[in-house]
């Protein structure tokens, strides 16, 4: 990764045009990136929200990635763009110090000899990878993780420390799966038999698609019968549950602790708030917008906005409102009970008037 | 794991009777299990629910488990059986394909010398086995695990790749335990002191009991005093929380993302929904269902089926009840209020007609 | 650790004042701790609570930990404390049997030349310590634990087995952090572009303080700018999710499977309690107390007891009143056209009076 780029450099990596200011200097050299109120000389910032607009006069930024309209109130120099969050997430890519992952076998990794490692592909110390797996060009195994016997990993695609990959699943390419995260562990599933349990054996695997970016310590069961699938491009946060055979549509994004059920199908384009929890075999309608800690009971046949969750309050209040909550259903009855009395009483009143 | 069975040895295996169909061939072979829906000439279906029975008559599949009432629907040959999904779970097995795990310990594995490694027990490269662990017979402790010091794998138990088992626990025999759950860490318990905490160290262990399997990411926590408890036969989803000095009852199942708090316990034969959370130090009945998102607050003394979950609606909709929430010990006042007018006034109105 | 001590060294070393009974005997051994109902002639027992009063007159323990006030109540060796609570998880360090680490590098270690191990620091059997990663003296660096590139362990800190620590992150003197949990993995952040998501890289790291506790299977994600920061001496349990840019105050306790979202900002000495929900980019005051499972989704500015989950009923009573939920709005607006009503009446009747 480049460290320092001028702000010319800067422009045209990110597509951006050089609007200097009084006394800025094309050649200036940007180290790394901050907000506006926090940047200082050598670093570049962002105005992507009017909320931060207040902070654009004052900023002590190098340069500020800004839209046309904000060009004449910045301070310093400015690299304008149509979309200056979209640029920010591009810059970010710049001075990532994530560091690399050598090309190569680590002496103390494990590979099968009847695995296949790709051209400039990582397999790091401690690194388990079974007979039959195929790590394409580029794909990067970090330490101690665990790849399964026939299982896949993309080119390009990147697991970092302690992930684990059981048989029979494939990443596909440029996929990022952070540490902990157990792709193709078994779902879920028993036969009841006279109060014992008889385990039903996951046969199916999990396929995921390319440019797609799972969290640490997140859960991906294999499917029962046939695979669990998670589309291209989809997000997924940390301690995040998928169960068995659930089918996650292209682009969409799921945060943080949330739960799909085993079957479910979300669609593609959906957000998923943190902690959503998604019963099994329904159905989610593409472009779907689920608020967090919202339950979705049932499917969702029509793209929308849902959400399923309580506020808080202080305890006190809260308690007198949740006391109320196991009242709901008589208090609903001995509503009807006084609108029909009312009713009568009107009657009465105006037949009596 | 044999990969192909005919008609006649899967009818032998599953203890079915096979009801040929015109055409059909008891020699056939079959190679794998699916729906009925999706299963082909060389795969094994089932009927384990009415609801599924609209795809009976034009199943493709080789052969169909299928219950006696549903024999003459079957357009194939069928492997009659008393309990379809039984028989599918039963199934499963003779189709999975997961890698069994090596005897031995390999070479990439860190057994201390004073562990005790019994007859045909697997140790995966990477896996750390302390002084004084034992490993019964048949015992697999998968790629990158950890036993602790002094710790029990029983018989034909299977740790898959990236489990620890802290030091003084054990596992039943047969048990199953998947990637990166952690058994025995501290539960967590701190003694306030003028602001600070001070750390209650857990003394207490881990037992878990004979046919136990739990899922991925999972944790179950030492005891502080005395044990942490998961009896024999239960099943655990991934990434549930089991505290400090829990007690399961045999054979009770847990979906995932449950939350069980320090020192419940739960009774035998009970199913805890997904998201379930199961307060500290109370007691749940054996036999319990307690539906999904649950929250349970306190003990449950009967057997019976327990919830607390809201579902959800479109945001506007929501949003608009769930302000009312907040109002409702207010809604519940002016309700008793206006009751109190309305009996004065009916009394009024009678007295005056 | 020692593993006996007479009543007299127990005294000393918990600062105890130790009051013999008839027949009890300062050199008698202690070998462990427990309950009062449990504890037995070698074990100490502790009354913190006055709802285990009715067990001290019957305990059959060596010796009971014991406010002043109860002293008279005891029939064994008192210890008389003025905080037994405190004094019991004080006595628990006497008696842990957590394996010790030893100090060095295991053979199957795999340390990067350029990374500095302190004096007496441990590096467990399959451990990855990266260049320029620092671990203090004493610090202890569990099996197949990765460490990543300049991050720091500080003095005496330990990972247990299987912890992830990524590049450019800092773990305080003294802290703990439990199994499979993983500091400084990305935080969640993409841009949308056109229907598809441009990663924000991370480019802060995490910052812990020291003599904080970290529990198994948790996520303490970096910063996107600027470091994710844990106060010193916060105690944060199992399956916590800790987003990016989240800044916990000193001494604060978090419950297991909470879900603090991004940027989020924590005071001192609050207590979290399990499954509570931190909104993101919000401040909570210090000295906050927030019930289990409750949804904090705005800052709360004043210290206070704050709650937001609903206890559940049996699933008949719980449906009917769920389903009344949904009609609250509508409720809510009959409630208020039938005041009026009301009202009308009234002045009606009072009129014709």
């Amino acid at each position: 990764m480049k460290e320092r780029f001028s702000l010319a450099q800067l422009a045209q990596e990110l597509g951006a045009e050089l609007r200097l200011a009084p006394g800025s200097d094309p050649d200036r050299e940007i180290l790394g990136l901050n907000t506006l109120q926090d940047a200082g000389a050598e670093q570049l910032a962002f105005l992507a929200s009017p909320n931060y607009r207040r902070f654009l006069k004052t900023t002590g930024a190098g340069a500020v990635l800004v839209a046309e309209e904000f060009v004449d109130e910045c301070p310093v120099a400015a690299l304008c763009v149509a979309d200056p969050y979209l640029a920010f997430a591009r810059a970010t890519a710049l001075f990532d110090t994530t560091p690399e992952a050598p090309a190569g076998i680590h002496p103390a990794a494990v590979v099968h000899p009847e695995a296949e490692i790709g051209a400039g592909a990582s397999v790091g110390p401690g690194a388990v990878v079974e007979a039959h797996a195929k790590l394409e060009p580029g794909a990067i195994v970090g330490a101690n993780c665990f790849v399964g016997e026939s299982s896949l990993i993309g080119a390009g695609a990147r697991l970092y420390a302690g992930v684990v990959v059981h048989h029979g699943c494939s990443v596909g390419a440029r996929s990022i799966i952070h540490s902990q995260t157990v792709i193709g562990a078994d779902g879920f599933g028993f036969a009841p038999n006279k109060g014992d349990w008889v385990k039903i054996h996951q046969l199916g695997g999990v396929r995921i698609g390319e440019d797609v970016e799972i969290g640490a310590n997140t859960c991906v069961d294999r499917g029962a019968l046939g695979d669990t699938i998670i589309g291209r491009g989809v997000k997924i946060d940390n301690l995040v549950q998928i169960a068995h055979n659930v089918k996650i549509g292209d682009y969409t994004a799921i945060a943080g602790s949330a739960v799909i059920a085993g079957s479910a199908v979300i669609g593609k384009h959906c957000l998923l708030g943190g902690c959503s929890r998604i019963n099994g075999h329904i159905t989610i309608a593409d472009g779907c917008q689920v608020t967090g800690n919202t339950f979705v009971t049932k499917s969702i046949p029509h793209t929308g906005n849902y959400s399923g969750a309580l506020s808080f309050a202080d305890s006190a209040t809260w308690r007198r409102n949740a006391v109320r909550f196991g009242q709901l259903d008589k208090m609903a009855r001995r509503l009807k009970e006084m609108e029909k009395q009312l009713q009568a009483l009107s009657s009465k009143d105006e037949g009596g008037g």
